[in-house]
């Protein structure tokens, strides 16, 4: 069955462009820093545990995980950590704000190749200044007749986003490296997806299983296979 | 000269709910809290000044002026503050964060009453996820057709805001408390602007001069005048 896509979303972080590899630089600058008080899976599990609990609160991206990694740091150092490692911690999340944007191999003719025949939104969650200066900088900007920067992925936000952006579900496609947040939401609405993993997942977003089922659905290995595999399958391509 | 407004915008922070004086009261207990090192007016220049220094990076909302505030007491102090205090410091944007949203008197009344006649938005400024709770919390969000988290309030910003939401800017008014963010860019792109000063101005949004001589500007000492304002000035009302 061929999908009538007239509009295609991406996601941003871990898909056009690397990110999840700065917040793995970061966890092991951090364990090292706690290493004389834990060793480093102790370090990792306190840090998950608390970034969960106040997710609900301080939301995705840097500056919440930063407020995390200092409470972190208190709380398993029973308050013996120096102002100045915490000094250090603050010194990685400014690090990490200011870090250029490394976008994928390929990205940019794919986007430019894709934009002369679909209308393309970018639809990234996290921290609205920092997702606006990354977009700012990797230069993409002029592809993307629309983009979003939505606090959570979920069936309401997205169905928000193609409100507002005007695009019927059906003829919409996004394409991410997450499967619980740029996959399955859109499938659950009556959209389709295709996934394009990353090298590596944090734990939040991983889910059981993949909807290779799914009519919908369709999973990649890189952005490079993206043009073939939407000729293959969009009602109207040549292929 | 009487004008043509179709739609009319609101800010949030300090002109539909309180916001800055639960500042002042982080103000108050953060000074205390150093007091034992300087004297309180020290504490509020270097906190500002450090503050500007990360506005850039951080931008507006809690989480940044908490990190603000952790450095600023690890510097004042030469590294002396206990990680307790610093923990005491995070604990205050968790009540802050989590606080409950307090309206203005009038606020609803005038809402329905304006939302009858013209399409309302809201175009708040700030840390997303926060706008978006406290837009939930504050029970107003029906009275909107439209509202926009944005990462600051500038001539470029609210023209894509009133592209987004396809209203020409000649038949825009703008409400709010402060000059700089909420009058000033909507006159410069052509708009119009009522001012509502609040009881405290942050020092970042004061501006030197009050635009009174502009034909598209309006202040008011409360929300509660505003019906009788637009009843007075806009094209078509009944007055």
């Amino acid at each position: 069955m061929k999908w009538p896509i007239t509009t295609i979303g991406f996601d941003a972080d871990d898909t056009l462009w690397h990110n999840e590899n700065l917040f793995e630089a970061h966890h092991r600058k951090y364990c090292d820093l706690l290493s004389e008080y834990h060793d480093a899976s102790t370090v990792e599990k306190v840090l998950y545990e608390t970034e969960m609990q106040n997710l609900e609160l301080f939301g995705y991206g840097i500056k919440g995980f930063t407020l995390s990694c200092i409470e972190t740091a208190i709380s398993l150092t029973n308050g013996e950590i120096k102002a100045e490692e915490i000094r250090r911690i603050i010194e990685h999340c400014r690090n990490m704000l200011s870090h250029p944007v490394e976008l994928f191999d390929d990205v940019e003719p794919v986007l430019e190749q894709l934009s002369s025949r679909f209308r393309l939104i970018l639809v990234t969650k996290g921290d609205l200044r920092d997702q606006e200066r990354k977009i700012a900088k990797s230069g993409l900007a002029p592809y993307f007749d629309h983009s979003e920067v939505v606090s959570d992925k979920t069936v309401e936000s997205y169905a928000r986003v193609l409100e507002r952006a005007n695009v019927p579900v059906d003829q919409f496609v996004m394409i991410g490296n997450s499967l619980k947040s740029d996959i399955l939401p859109v499938l659950n609405l009556g959209g389709h997806g295709i996934h394009i993993p990353y090298r590596i997942t944090w734990e939040h977003e991983r889910v059981e299983k993949t909807p290779h089922e799914h009519d919908s659905f369709y999973q990649l290995e890189s952005i490079a296979q993206l043009p073939d595999l939407v000729d293959t399958i969009v009602v109207g391509s040549n292929a």
